[in-house]
């Protein structure tokens, strides 16, 4: 299995824009999903909150599915925040949100079940190749704005163990319409009643939503369990302070969903020892509960994302309208935009054609100092131009700098 | 494969016990692996460097590797205490030193694979199953300290994959000698020059040392590379700072391995997610860098870790002499103390006959007060009144307040 697994593509991008500033190169660097603590940092309340939970001694174990304190906070915030309530053995902390996608994966995906997951997705290759299920990528194109088309999932839910899905989307920064995920959960839920009959197993929701505090704009984020009740039984939610709070690098995450899938995911968990630290689960929860806090913290940091990513996205468009093989799609939510740069068949000052992504993204990087992701590294077959732009570690000064930057990338092309 | 999988029963006991305390219960608690802050505390160069990572607004993702600062800080700190030379890309940075464990088991071993692993030892037997492997356990006794015999062990290398050591030992508090690890390690460099003649995959060994600083009087920590130096090629070490300086809340672990297997685990780990919290990880490379730091905590921490096994020792030793049907083997490192507690046949107040260990442990849990873990936790199969004693959240108070409440439970019994 190790053997036949890669690492993912965007940390190997990483790893050489790492390099590249180690040489004293200066990047504008949209790779990694993640924040700069010159950008974005952790609520006051979260980084006090960890300090306090240190200096009172809060070093030991905490309990293998999480803190009573966190996992009863989660519950409160679910409820006042999105209208859901579940009890506390629907909770299941761990160390970041990523193991918990890898614990829903063990604990309902056996070898050869099938999986269907639109793409481009996170991970969910990976995941399926770790697992040895079969992967059915529905792919999604610029017309859905890269989400998937509610009847092309569902005309592959037949024999599925396991649907993915996350909005607002990593990598586009698009979000799920009510509309659209309301059809694919009646599905889902109409698809379980049959098998119920036939004595199968059901049909689960992987739905990956670490972003649904980052909707921008008009965009509102919608759950399975709100539009469609029965769906709490078969939903497994993903989130965490990751990404809302920009803590990335404190661990914590959290899963919600039936009792007798979260006990399995707990027991894998539990084994593998993919825990969050116990000072930054007792301050995650302390935090949920602090509404003032929250908003204050969210007053100036949505901004700041969104500021980004119109910014570049404007910047986007003028370069498109001076007749560049440049275009985006408008920033409904997350840390990303989607962007195309095509221009394919042209030749680099160097003498080198330009034929995939990959050739303009090694390109930009070489001429314009530019880091960003193709979206192949989210499993898109093609080579239509797409990438994925993160703005959480970059400055404004940066995105001002890329479009002047690009432009003349472009325009040195032939 | 989740189906099969059980939680692991200390945390279930611990689980438990905190049930009991929270109805009020003076427990002596001797179960779980862990520390409590009242009794043991994380150096303060730790906390204060935790603290001083999260004002720098380091809370953004560590490389999935690890931070440079602490790969490199792992290597510096195994010459200067270790004598063992390793480059930077041995080095593998997890959340605590169970996600490693897991890393090397899916790294090293496929379904079917034979795992060889003395009991009684800690979890191999979860990790087998999860892995769909097929163990091997040696089972070792009071009369080898409950190590194993070099060639009781060395017996099953034939075909197996991976063979799992760990010293000093968690449950037993005893550690290897330098012959026993020697004889071991010279068979596994016998058996893989065989196998190389015959183009086969090497015989690994898991040396979980994550105790090692953790040696009391006149034990002396050994590692397969300082004894055998062809065995860097095939010892994956497991450590951390979880148990050494008392922070398993903190999540912060390392393997250290050919560059090859740590490579796999890498990728594996990387999709896990089970990744230490970045502000953790530069506190924890400061530390290990700070001589003087590690020397005046120990000062103090070992002489409170060895006064309580002491202490219980010799308390347990005089109920021995006294006629109670108890035991205890001298305590050599780590935070456990090997206890026998034998009164089979002999019947409780409430009219029961304790006949296995799960009954005396229930017994001394609800007529003493005391928790404890019996040796089937750690893959022990035989009723023979083993049980682990872990201290490392015991007071003074509650040991010397141990030794008459058992007194008082096996004279009750008739």
């Amino acid at each position: 299995m190790a053997g036949r697994l890669v690492g993912s593509e965007i940390l190997k991008i990483a790893a050489a824009i790492r390099r590249l500033k180690a040489e004293g190169a200066d990047v504008c660097d949209f790779t990694v999903g993640d924040f700069r603590p010159a950008e974005f940092q952790i609520p006051d309340a979260l980084r006090d909150g960890i300090k306090a939970a240190l200096d009172e001694g809060q070093t030991f174990y905490p309990p293998s599915a999480g803190t009573p304190e966190l996992r009863a906070a989660v519950l409160r915030f679910y409820e006042r925040e999105l209208g859901l309530r579940y009890p506390e053995e629907s909770v299941l902390v761990a160390g970041g949100a990523r193991p918990l996608i890898y614990g829903i994966y063990r604990a309902v995906v056996d070898p050869g079940d099938k999986v269907v997951y639109p793409v481009p997705s996170w991970n969910n290759n990976h995941y399926t190749t770790m697992l040895g299920a079969r992967g059915v990528a529905v792919i999604c194109g610029p017309e859905t704005r890269f989400l998937p088309d509610p009847e092309a999932l569902i005309a592959e839910f037949d024999g599925a163990r396991l649907v993915c899905l996350c909005s607002p989307l990593n990598p586009s920064g698009t979000a799920l319409t009510e509309d659209a995920l309301r059809r694919i959960c009646e599905a889902i839920i109409d698809e379980n009643r049959a098998r119920e009959g036939r004595g199968e197993r059901p049909l689960y929701l992987l739905y990956d939503h670490i972003y649904w505090q980052l909707c921008f704009g008009d965009t509102r984020h919608v759950t399975p369990p709100a539009l469609v009740p029965e769906m709490a039984r078969f939903t497994l939610f993903i989130d965490g302070i990751s990404k809302a709070f920009a803590g990335t690098g404190i661990r914590v995450g959290w899963g919600i969903g039936p009792v007798d899938v979260i006990k399995r995911m707990s027991a894998i968990i539990g084994h593998v020892g993919a825990w969050a630290p116990r000072p930054a689960q007792l301050a995650s929860a302390a935090l949920l509960d602090d509404e003032d806090a929250i908003a204050s913290y969210h007053a100036v940091m949505k901004v700041g994302i969104s500021t980004r990513l119109d910014r570049l996205h404007a910047g986007l468009q003028a370069l498109r309208e001076e007749g560049l093989a440049v275009d985006s799609i408008p920033p409904m939510g997350a840390i990303y935009l989607t962007v195309q740069i095509n221009p394919f068949g042209k030749t680099t000052p160097d003498g080198a054609v330009l034929k995939t992504n990959e050739d303009v993204r090694r390109y930009l990087l070489e001429r314009a100092k530019i880091g960003i992701v193709p979206f192949q590294a989210f499993g898109v077959p093609g080579d239509d131009g797409w990438f994925r732009f993160s703005v959480g570690a970059a400055s404004l000064d940066a995105i001002d700098a890329t479009i002047p930057r690009l432009r003349d990338a472009l325009q040195a092309l032939r």
